[in-house]
């Protein structure tokens, strides 16, 4: 088995997603760590990705440094993980993947629409994987109740109720803390705060599991802490193109909650939930039935969920494993397995399209927005 | 200590209403059971008065001949409960305060806003008590919710969250059964079904544990099941007086949910959280400290919550004494006791007129409309 | 329907056995409040039950004068409860039995064996009923377990694991506060303590769902504060008549449990798990299969579960109306109904004699003993 | 920074053991995976290990070439993992120390009190790192509750109470099924089935939180199921060197039970709870206060548990890296940091002690016995 070639741009010292992918695209051996450009410090970068195992030739100083010297390499990287501040992730994947290689961009993929087609495009032309770090749809009871959605053990679905509510923000003393303050700052946010932050998650969420796409917004969007522009606490309601019926709640300002993402999704014959702080169990109700709790590793779980999980039943497996899961499908991906289940670039586009829309509608009376990107209208 | 003596109307035999009231009225020997209309039917409202106990001459065929029998009686009941069907509590409700006798209705106290309106003037003028059955707000540990946020123990409340959602109408096999089926056919429930029916309980919730009014709504009702006129399933979005954010879901398609009914209220300095499913802990956080379990029965809790307890810390108490609680209340009100806090017939109209404004909202785009009632403008 | 006469010994003002009886027998309007002697202040007694309505000549002074009077009514009471310290339970079970009256008796039924087989044979000598308030028996879904045992649903029972574990007597600082101290001294609390206490509702509660009896027992107790003679923590394996291994913990200084009183019962086929701090489930797993939670008020629940339930599904019902369900069967047994499972004076027999011979066994470095009393060895 | 290098014996293709320990070897970049002997067929194991990526020389056949080879390379390997079947750990580990290598040997250590008391003297004559893979004991939470009871924030520890119980050997009809059988056969699980393979964890754990050594215990060993020699439930009452009092229960026959690991430790001050279905949480009781949740990812946790933790609050971190903790530790101690808490051959030794007292006092009616190992008493 050949590993391969794994290179990342940002994540650098003192950041916690470098070492989040790093042990993502470590932990099953899967890929080296070959090639790197993790400050924006050039120096600081280089020196820390020695230190890393990085060999002297590919400690990069920067992103561009990388893409002109890797793209001539015989041994290119065969992966190129985006882990830069958002308002970069644009570039940084659209040249990458203009050069040929396969990328995995942390959320959000872009931070406009117009951006978002272009990568769509982009991607399409050149052949090469874009996926966006949608990370909890790699857990396996999240691919096991995605597969039950689509083998029709729920019947039609009807409604998804998913919430990612956190009270990391609610403390009005700490508004000012630069690390906080920057998500309610449209100059450095954009559009929106929570929502964009938080709330495409569990958007993406829906549309993984519900295998559909959303097709209009009504949004409710407030500022509980003076001086906030953008929002801390946000409610959207949607529409499917199935039809499904779907409610969004999240929230920044919900003291006590610590990762309060959860997602209920309820069909003709059966319910389902799923809690990302116990990711481990998915709780199924059939219509006239006792709930029962479906266990990650129990021997009747779909190919995907089974697949993706490392230890037997009732050993929990957490949030790294789940990053872990997205390189292990990029793995699959690459080596032609076509069952992987990883988030696309279109993905990417659609939640930049409903952060616009849910943004518009919020501004106008709750008004039903269409939340599709226009190139998929 | 003589007992209040107490009459009812509706809640024959085979309702389950019937039987939650007596044992809310008998179980703290405050009320003695003294008349009763209980069926539409005389002669078997009769039989089945007599057969728990009530006398031959307070076995009554009707309201309407319990009212007038009632009224000139030396030792005439001290409370009425009104358990008829909802499209009579007007009505019947309206006799009795008219007539000098103090009221507890079942909820919805009024079909509409002006009926609402009517009942809250009757009221004020009789001098009598009007109380609706949210019994919900009589748990020990609501109780203590409410006194929380009154001290200012949570801050300035920031944000409320609310849910009632349960899964026992997802059957569209049983969606014709006349049990289910009444309750989304706008001729017998009104312009609402499942917002209120349910969702009204969460509503009244929100502005008693927050001590505050509904002010505005927006509103997203769906339908989810062919056939169905009125909405199973809503999204509310709504503010207060003070400006504290609402959210509040509801649902009957929520197939797995049995009695999803919680809420969760934000400050600026703490968050608490309440399930109805296990009503005997508060989940408490203080922002910046680790979440804590209050337990029933603890020594600090305020008085209202240990008044309306009645064994010892983890002795669960459930649904039916939360009723008794509200005879508890009633009681103590009769004697004099301010302390009570009862719903009260501006709750019952408030409630009419959130039903109103969201069903409008709902019709409008979701439009933010005004869901105070006209006189209270 | 006729209420029954009901009398009741001890649970004086201030107490919280009294109120719980109380309730317990008033809640469903199935008795009425006839004959008290409340307090062991004759004046106190008397005041006492005359402001919760008892007439002037049926508020005793004591038991012997209700003893007395009450046997030469023609009207005389159909059941007292005997609410009074542990150590008067025998004589004054012993005495009504034998005028021939019906007793409802708090735990535990007497301090010794060989009182315990007294009161047996008096009891069915007498053809009255002696019953012991082993209450937590009458929570619906303990009844739904027991039925499942009996009907084979688990198939053979293996294994059953109690615990009864609470702190509120952790507090070395509090140990002398005379409230606890007594459990701990031989001269008021008898041979053993938080075994005694807590114990012995575990050890019910494995027989009644088992549907066994306890024959051998092997302990272990530890006084873990200080000053105190009688263990506060107590480990007592058993086997029962068929073979059944059981495992019961009991614990009065594990801080931070509430009322931690639990039961899993294992068998052949299947494993059900309840917890009475939240009474209204039972998690129920069959051999190869997922788990599925049972939840009071399914509809297809046994006869028992749902003859003792008032409310509907999730809706929670709570200890005060498992006490009130031990008085419903009380009057469904006087009035002919054989379906009533209530607990017999033999079963407050054998919790005595597994009292003895835990302590025995502790003493004994942790050899089996017999534990059956002797007239049923 | 260099990676350590490392070699596994045993885990071959299709075991469970095998991934963990790479997963956990390599998630954090610490080891590179340079000489494995995985199969006890020598050319599986070879093509098994190149596939891996191990070199062609270091890819060996058996333990005992491995061993021969590895001693005189420059570049001879840091560490050894062993994770053979149980028989074969003591000489494998013997070997490797003997020659000089820091080990990591799978639980059990060895299958006698003598084997072990070997491991331990020779692991202390080497000077090299001889520790057992009590993987839980690196959850940061369990390190965290380590750190709490070291600093006095229980107080005196009064009383541990932990259970290992699961229900996977619980079916009779798979009872043969010789992946099951071999627990319960003496000729090759040793003298004791389940409490050897799950109760020594908790013992370990026990001693591990409580910071205390197991002096005696009184055990209660049972085989539910026909044909079983060994135990497949067992009670272990034990006394700790301080004082402190002991239970643990341990079961493979708990139907619906998937890994019920568990351990309550009840001090004067406070109480607090851990369950390794739900690793990151600490439930904390101080007396007479509420009880509190702490959180993996708190800013106030210990160093230890901080270090051991990848990811923010919230998001759960499972079982594979508690395996990877281990090896971080190893890491650290290898490379001269104290801090480290790993495993010792003495916890291997004392685990062997135990289960040979265990089994005794089993088989002696309950009789305490000595469980110190002879070269400690």
């Amino acid at each position: 088995m050949t590993k391969l070639k794994w290179g990342m741009i940002g994540g650098g010292e003192g950041s916690q997603i470098g070492p989040a992918h790093r042990l993502g695209a470590l932990a099953d051996g899967l890929f080296e760590f070959s090639a790197a450009a993790l400050d924006h410090r050039p120096d600081v970068g280089r020196t820390y990705a020695k230190s890393l195992g990085i060999s002297e030739d590919r400690a990069y100083g920067d992103w561009k440094e990388m893409l002109t010297r890797e793209k001539n390499r015989e041994d290119r990287i065969d992966l190129v993980t985006v882990a830069t501040p958002n308002s970069t992730h644009f570039e940084i994947t659209k040249s990458f993947l203009e050069a040929g290689f396969n990328v995995l961009c942390e959320k959000p993929m872009t931070m406009t629409v117009d951006e978002g087609e272009e990568i769509v495009k982009i991607a399409s032309k050149s052949g090469k994987l874009c996926t966006v770090n949608y990370c909890y749809s790699a857990y396996p009871m999240v691919r096991q109740a995605r597969d039950m959605v689509q083998n029709g053990e729920l019947g039609k679905i009807r409604l998804i109720v998913t919430n990612f509510s956190h009270g990391h923000h609610g403390n009005a003393e700490d508004a000012n803390n630069p690390r906080v303050r920057w998500r309610y700052d449209p100059q450095m946010a954009g559009v929106s705060g929570q929502f964009a932050d938080c709330g495409i998650h569990a958007l993406h969420m829906a549309s993984f599991i519900g295998n559909d796409e959303v097709e209009s917004v009504s949004a409710d969007f407030a500022s509980t802490i003076k001086g906030r522009e953008l929002e801390d606490d946000a409610m959207v309601n949607f529409r499917m193109s199935s039809g499904i019926v779907g409610r969004l709640w999240t929230s920044s300002v919900a003291i006590g909650r610590q990762h309060g993402f959860d997602i209920q999704v309820f069909g003709e014959k059966a319910g389902l939930k799923w809690k990302s702080e116990h990711p481990n169990q998915l709780i199924y109700s059939k219509v006239g039935n006792r709930t029962e709790i479906i266990e990650k590793g129990e021997n009747n779980l779909c190919e995907d969920a089974l697949r993706l999980s490392r230890v037997a039943i009732a050993h929990p497996e957490g949030f790294p494993l789940a990053v872990a899961n997205i390189y292990v499908d990029i793995a699959a991906t690459l080596k032609g397995d076509k069952r992987a289940n990883l988030p696309t670039a279109s993905d990417g586009l659609r939640s930049m399209a409903a952060v616009y829309s849910a943004t518009e509608s919020a501004k106008n009376n709750g008004k039903w927005t269409d939340a599709r990107p226009p190139m998929f209208r």
